[in-house]
């Protein structure tokens, strides 16, 4: 299974894009909102997968709940499936916990969906459907 | 640049293994134990990269600090560059703050260099000499 990005919480994201630019490169388009998660990211470059800055687009975001605990960091990492309703539903059929029981729209057209933390020892993972 | 692995900090070794090879299939090696960072590893393939899990060897290991503030979960992104030395010398150049001010022997027998959270916004970024 191939890692599709590596996300970034971020609280400003004009700041964060000049510094991580400058390891990365330019941005591969502009900043997206993303309003099933409340969000505003920014992809950039890194070999065969990338690198997502996000920010809350208002204070329900789950990346303002993250922000709030956490502070600025590593948010989640997503990797690629060629049907993200059966990677939710492989999970939870072995009894793990998913946040999204099937996919919705995320970044760049993509349907996405979210396991829980909790399936992968603290770390959030997303599906990200594509080839 | 491009992503070499996402590193994630578990307190069991052996059972983070069996979860993550669930998803992402066999880790590509026995795990390793890498002095100089006071953890033993394990890396999964996903596509041209890899997940590292990495569990502290003893109490002073800054994994063992990390998994007592943070718990487990995603703890550094690293970048493959030609030149461990090179990078690290460039960012110190801009002013920011590194935690390796050259290359150490890491995992797989790779030269390897982190930078300190503070020049990435929070998140730990590790330099990994290869092509």
């Amino acid at each position: 299974m191939e890692l599709d990005h590596v996300g970034i919480a971020v609280a400003d994201l004009d700041r964060a894009r000049v510094r991580w630019e400058s390891l990365l490169g330019p941005s591969v388009a502009p900043p997206e909102e993303v309003p099933s998660n409340r969000v505003r990211v920014a992809f950039l470059s890194a070999g065969d997968t990338h690198v997502e800055l996000l920010t809350p687009t208002d204070a329900e975001s789950p990346v303002a709940r993250f922000l709030s605990v956490r502070g600025e960091g590593l948010h989640h990492v997503a990797f690629r499936v060629p049907s993200v309703d059966r990677a939710l539903d492989d999970l939870a059929r072995r009894g793990e916990r998913v946040v999204d029981r099937t996919g919705r729209p995320g970044a760049r057209g993509r349907r996405v969906g979210f396991a829980h933390p909790a399936a992968f020892g603290g770390v959030l993972v997303e599906f990200v459907e594509g080839p």
